[in-house]
């Protein structure tokens, strides 16, 4: 198919547009593995408590969905992980505190580069382990269970600025949470009750607007809508 | 290596020889990607039960090699997903059932486009959590256990017919499951129990044909071939 | 950006200067998934306790760092994975142990192939599951624990050899340890333990350095520097 295309490309016309179509595909390969890189390295920030770098991997007109809330732009993109988190978890610093654990393994991508090359689509899947050593005193345990595992699923899109790729939307949807001991047969209504409910600044580290409807979690498994068509039958999803 | 056969890329005959080569390599690059994402989005639509997706995804001419039974044809591949596992587990649904988890991960991936570019090999890993929920009632529950991981490795064959990349063999090996309580040192005999021993139509839900010899299950811990040899000394798997 | 260097590639000494480019880009993405393939084959090629098939993935002036040790040279390589691996794993044998598990998932590669093109730098991710089925009699159990969870990094260096990719450099960082009964919340001080202290030949398998300082284990969290700058700003790690 493309073969013959060249093949057929020994008219001078011919060749420059076969070169110029193989610029544009080489461009959009480089940019889908970029966008693995910058997802994957996401995950290895996030393991490490890193909010600065994080918050840096994102546009400036950017947006965050986690946990039935939009964070939106720079502002909310830090009040989310350089303020909520950060106080959350690490006790203000940027870095890991010793004895907490929260590998955020990311997996499973399929990544689209649309029409034009500046903008992508793309899903990954993360597998999650988190909690706290039991050698941290139990008065200064963060976390409400003291070991769980997490799944979850990101619709992410990314864009291109200035030859950059960077998260424009990142629209993560945790789907299931087990405690270590228990498991996801028996996961407990707690983590429901973490899907936010008020809005920045009436909460201070709340989202600028809640999404309607919110997330659902686990016992619930709805689809989370795939950003592609079928691959095969080329159906776009929902139709 | 290849640069130089650029740097003397001068002559006319040189250049459109170089322009092919490029032609093809890239239309290998973007088959691998391709045949990544087939893969990704299978073990996507699978998290959801989402079988007549799943079927879709193979070529008219295929099988799956599924617990010691081999369904031929999209008409075997019909009935393993479309009827057995929806039978089984979403009570004649296409889509995910409340309370019932079936996560595939999907990652590991050495995919091998062969020569000619029509057709690819590869190898991936899954890694599973599924069970059900304690909030569905005992008696509506379908799995045997209510809650398991399993991991487990493929060897697929892949074809591009018309354009478009298309599962034309999966081939499926379960290695190893584990009850979450009891882990894989703990392993019961039931799964063995799930190895097809009757084909179609005997078995309503049966493989056209068995395996000989059958899977053999962990704590069984036989090599599945590769399907690449040494990538450095070169030599064949099994020689 | 790219596409308008082709755009203005009309004049013949443009265009072949486009070519001789797109020759390196693509050279560049053909490694890229090179090295990837190569990382995962070791991953399950070590599932498999095939470590003849480990050591020949290895360039000839390699080294391997692993819990406090630098192990160098071919020498070295195979006095641990050869050696001590096989002698503590497989009683001898190139290959699996009946009823041993150790599952090595690879993920969330992070490839950077360096100017020149020769020589590459990644991050990946592991994920295991190891232990002993019940079946196997005590006595002949080699492991500390009859299973466990393990969640680990590289940050490896590959180089390229006659034109075939091999391991330069693998630097294996295990993060946490968990038995499958008491999680990461209660990792046992055991793991700590086998950091090595003796060098070779005093150990008989050991390494031929120590690292210093020696590998911290968890529930330490330090950060494993990453190869890469911030892919957004491109601040190098650790300025």
């Amino acid at each position: 198919m493309t073969i013959s295309e060249t093949e057929s490309a020994t008219g001078d016309g011919q060749l420059v547009e076969t070169v110029r179509r193989l610029v544009e595909r080489v461009d959009r390969l480089e940019s889908t593995l970029e966008v693995r890189n910058l997802q994957h390295q996401y995950g290895y920030y996030l393991d490490k408590c890193l909010y600065e770098e994080v918050a840096d991997l994102f546009a400036e007109n950017s947006q965050v969905l986690f946990m039935g809330g939009i964070y939106r732009g720079k502002a909310g993109v830090r009040r989310l992980y350089c303020e909520r988190f950060r106080r959350g978890f690490t006790d203000g610093r940027n870095g890991p505190m010793p004895g907490f654990l929260l590998d955020h393994m990311q997996a499973q991508d399929v990544v689209h580069v649309e029409d034009g090359g500046e903008r992508a689509r793309a899903r990954f899947r993360t597998f999650m382990q988190a909690g706290t050593h039991r050698s941290v005193p139990k008065e200064e345990r963060r976390a409400h269970f003291d070991q769980w595992w997490e799944g979850g699923l990101y619709e992410n899109v990314y864009v291109r600025e200035g030859g950059i790729w960077k998260i424009e939307k990142l629209d993560y949807r945790p789907f299931w949470h087990a405690t270590f001991e228990d498991g996801w047969a028996n996961t407990p209504d707690y983590f429901q009750k973490l899907v936010a409910s008020k809005t920045y600044p009436e909460d201070e580290f709340g989202p600028d607007e809640l999404l309607d409807p919110p997330h659902k979690l686990w016992p619930v498994t709805d689809v989370l809508p795939f950003h592609y068509p079928h691959p095969v039958t080329g159906k776009p999803w929902g139709e």
